[in-house]
Parts: structure tokens; sequence; C-alpha cells
């Protein structure tokens, strides 16, 4: 067991019996999403975006354009909160009231700091990809000191995380259960469809396995 | 042709092309993501957590339970940013640089009200289950005053928003055409199961026609 401290900011307090506080299981749900929500205050107000992240040991990476003001932001005031959310399931109760959703979600306290370390933001950057398009990384033309250059890497620490996580059927009224009405969960997960090849590739040149083997994952 | 009005927080700047702000645009994007990410400004730092919405009209409504430290802090202090975003591919690019992904991703600034009227709380919740559930609210044992007076309903002006959209195939660097890697497209959407009866229904009833329709749904 390895748990990470629970603080005032990450305490699970509504349905506290959907918290998760061990390491392992927040981090599994980090490395299964391939979108994370990033907010920061900006000029006093909420601002949240969608962005791409990796973690890499207790850190979580984030990325974007230099430009991207979500980011600058978050580097100047340090501040931020990132969650991250995989959808598993619409639970179909026999009250609209008792309808839910199976979920599972992290939820990541900390300070950015922007990564400048030449080898530690291209570490970062590739560990990103083979995220995105696991496998892919051999196969395509190495990152130049331009590439790295050319983006924005944010670290935060994972030292202040949480995960919420529902499970399973719906929970009615007792008296509900009574009722004739047909109630259950539809499970819901990524689907990956046929790769579309670019009209640019040169001739001959077909889908690789690394890609035809993300088909045939069924996880999220 | 209606826009929605650009405001210094909802002008792309960052690949400007990519920026909407036609409203049934930015409303599709909506309509169709099921979970939306709420941020709120919490004692000067930033908190995000996932929810459920549904659009009615020019209103973006979001609820939860009344303990809910989210919405409680959405409800007391007023400014929300909330992000919709949906994923439809990962974009595989000759370098690492540009692997991306296309998404269709909707922003929303505003001052979040309390919805304390009950005809409109009811209506924003049933709008809830038929955005989770289409069609399956006429087969619900109807919503009581408990379960309305159970809820916290918040709803947010769609006033200042705006969404962001990325399509068609990877822009590589000029000279990286020549290379002989596949690049490519690999759409993604959401995938639906097979439904799961709960084992507390009661005898003979089966999974209704409202249900297995979602099946057939090839949407996101």
């Amino acid at each position: 067991m390895n748990e990470i401290p629970v603080t005032e900011r990450t305490k699970v307090r509504r349905l506290a019996e959907r918290g998760r506080y061990e390491r392992q299981e927040v981090y599994d749900i980090i490395d299964e999403a391939l979108v994370s929500h990033v907010s920061v205050v900006e000029e006093g107000r909420p601002l949240v975006l969608p962005t791409l992240h990796v973690r890499r040991g207790d850190l979580l990476y984030i990325h974007g354009s230099p430009a991207n003001a979500l980011l600058r932001a978050a580097r100047d005031r340090s501040d931020v909160c990132v969650a991250i959310t995989i959808l598993d399931g619409l639970v179909l109760a026999r009250s609209g009231f008792h309808h839910s959703v199976n979920y599972r979600s992290a939820v990541v306290f900390g300070r950015a700091d922007e990564v400048n370390d030449l080898e530690e933001k291209q570490a970062a950057l590739d560990a990103i990809v083979d995220h995105v398009a696991p496998g892919r990384l051999p196969f395509l033309r190495p990152m130049t000191e331009k590439d790295i250059k050319g983006t924005l890497v944010l670290s935060v620490p994972l030292e202040e995380a949480s995960a919420k996580v529902r499970t399973g059927m719906p929970k009615d009224e007792p008296e509900d259960y009574d009722l004739p009405i047909w109630a259950g969960v539809l499970p819901v997960g990524v689907q990956r469809y046929q790769p579309l090849s670019d009209p640019k590739n040169l001739p001959g040149v077909t889908v690789p396995q690394h890609v035809l083997d993300w088909r045939n994952k069924q996880t999220n």
C-alpha cells in the first residue's frame, strides 16, 4: 500500500466511499486517459481548458505551444488543478433522480514548473507521444532541438491528488425496486475506427502494425 | 448566421483558424458531449471537477448534490468556466512534434445562478436525464418534490462562449513529407457495449427498445 497523503482539498467528502487515495489507483486513471482538463486562476477568474498529458514517475507533464495562454498563466501563477476523467458507463435507474454515470476521476492540485532542462523536456515530449500513440516513437523522424524549444512543457508533482470512482448498478429508493422498470448499466468506452491514411503518404507506405494493434485494444 | 459576440476571453488566439463563434456550432458540441468540466476559484486557487450538463435554449445547466463543494463554490462565488471536450481522433504525424488530436472543444464563461423555481428545476433535471439517456424519461418513476429539492441545479447563460475545432490530417514540416513514414488519423468515438441488467430487476423485465437504440448510434 502506498497512499497519497489526504489533504483538505483531496478528501472526498460527498459519497466518501467513492474516494481513492492509493497512489497506483490514481496513477492508473491518469495513465489510461488521453485528455485532461487544466484549470488556473486568470485575473481572479477561473479558466479551464483541455490538454494532453503524461505521467512519468511522480510527475504529471502537460504541454502546448509557448503561446498557449493557459499554460503561460499556469507557469506564471503556478497554482493549477487538473481533472482527469474516464467515463465507464451510463447508470440507468428506476427514477431520474438516481440516474448517474460510472466513472473513474482523478484530480491533482499543485504548482506547475516549467521544464527547461532539454533532456527532461525531450523525455517528457517523447512520453506524451508514446502516451497518445504507443509504440510509434521509433518510427518517427527524430525530435530536433527546434521541436523541443518550440514547445512549452510544465510539470506538476503528484503530491496532492486523489480519485473518485463509481462502479456497479443503480442505487434506487427501496420502494422503487418493486416497479416493473428495467434498470441497469450501459457500459461505454473509447471506440477506435479504421485508420485513415494521409493522401500525402509516399506510394507503398501502408498502415503500420503499431497502429493496427490499437484497434484491438478494448480499454478506454 | 448567429454568432456569439467574441470577447477577450473567448477569442481563440493560438491557431486562430480553429476558432468557432457560430452559436449553433458551439451548441452542437455542448449537446453531443455527456461530460463537462466546471472550474471555480476556491480560496484564491483553481478547482475543476467533472459533471453532467444539459443545454436548454441559451442556458447551460449543471447539477449535483447540495453537498457538492464545487457547485456550492460556484453558487456562492458565481464566476465559473466550463470546458466541454469531444475527442474525434488521433493525429499521427511524421514527427512527434506534429502529433496532435482532432477534437471539438467548447468553453463557457459566466456567472452561475442557482435554479430555485421548482418548475424550471424539474425541467432542467428532466433534460439532464434525457441528455444522458434519450427517450428514457417516460418509462421512469415520476420525479417527486423530494427528488427536486434533493438536487442543486445551477444555470450559466451562454453569452460568453466559443469553440475550437481541429479536423483533418497531420500538418508536417515540408521536408518531412519525403520520409517513408506512414501518417494519418485514427478516428475515435464513444463505444457503447451490451447493456447489463440490474439483477434486482423484476422477473420478465427485459432491456427496453430505447436502450437498445443507443447501441446503434455511432456518434460521439
